[in-house]
């Protein structure tokens, strides 16, 4: 049984419902559009083509999402969107902002048991004022010792994390839904990673399970079933 | 003279140009608008006004304040305005969001003198994706030891930002041109501030005289001053 000193949790889809949200925001957003054209999964795709060749100036949040909507809206109706739909589009982006933060089942019952032992750790990527906003709404902030709001999850941000609290990668255990941003980095850091898949993945997080054959991580299909890992 | 430990420079038009860029877009949005409608100084005020009630949801930075742009634009023409002058609404964001970064005068001199007797710091506040390119761009990463993007400027988050990196406040310098963000925080907290004021400063951060007539702080007309304040 690997004995670890810190914890950490991936928020969005992790700790709480996230990309349910984003879903049923596209889904209102081509309600919007379906009044202008007819749209397909192609025309999907192209919404997901804007959000990605805008990630590298807006980086990862719902404030670049709603802005890649209605660049999305401008192009797919050919500019005859009217400016009351325009407006629509960003009360979908403010609603999103709003969302109650619905926390995911087992997760309380789990920091529960974990608050005495480890030391506990949520690192989330995203926008800074909107991840906190969600940590302080969570009500989950009393079981956590550190906050740790990151640009981008790769090998060197959760290295910087690691050094800036000084934890040591034998120590750490990561614990999120997403192989590509919780799970690879930390085991190439030689750290020990936990995934618990969500059902709803966005594309931009998808992974080829050949990208991943030959690095080690444990997978679990609840929250709960850390309790016999960690022998708590 | 005093002895600090770790001086921190704010980053936004303290060591770097930054509001005469949203001047400028400000600039080219009333252009936009200005073949819908008479833009005078009252509907200048209206795009403040929206960005003052957005502010809560979006916090502060580029992207929100692309959003609130397009939000007034809506509102100013009645929701005439053509979907290509939003999209040069969102390019004029996308402008912003790869402006050169133009380091201050001044700047690189001082750090070049305080690096070796310093630990030296940035202190800002925005959106996080944007304020790390800021820093990467600038060139100036080699001067620092430590950067915090923090979501608020105010002695919470002052107290949080000194206590994660085990600075005490009587070791603490902050050196900022917002006497709301940079200077009055960290004097509540003890703690001792520069104000280098910039001729450009966003309605929000402006602060009556009044306000601040019991505090005590250093006020500076050029970084150069830092050489004899510091005797470096």
């Amino acid at each position: 049984m690997p004995k670890f000193k810190t914890i950490a949790f991936d928020a969005d889809d992790t700790l709480w419902v996230n990309e349910p949200i984003f879903t049923s925001t596209r889904q209102q957003f081509e309600e919007i559009l379906s009044t202008y054209i007819h749209f397909d999964e192609n025309l999907e795709k192209e919404l997901y083509a804007v959000e990605s060749r805008n990630l590298r100036l807006f980086g990862y949040g719902i404030k670049g999402f709603t802005l890649s909507m209605i660049e999305s809206a401008l192009e797919l109706t050919d500019y005859k969107i009217h400016g009351k739909d325009i407006e629509r589009i960003i009360g979908l982006g403010k609603e999103m902002l709003e969302h109650p933060v619905q926390v995911l089942p087992g997760i309380e019952d789990i920091l529960d048991l974990l608050e005495n032992h480890y030391q506990l750790m949520i690192i989330t990527k995203g926008d800074l004022w909107d991840q906190e906003s969600k940590v302080a709404r969570s009500g989950l902030m009393r079981y956590f010792d550190l906050v740790e709001i990151v640009s981008e999850k790769n090998p060197d941000s959760y290295r910087d994390v690691l050094r800036r609290n000084q934890i040591e990668v034998e120590d750490f255990l990561m614990i999120g839904n997403s192989l590509k941003s919780d799970v690879l980095p930390v085991v190439e850091l030689g750290g020990t990673a936990i995934h618990i898949p969500f059902h709803d993945t966005w594309t931009h997080e998808q992974m080829d399970k050949s990208e991943i054959k030959d690095l080690s991580y444990v997978e679990m299909s609840s929250v709960s079933e850390l309790k016999s890992f960690l022998g708590v």
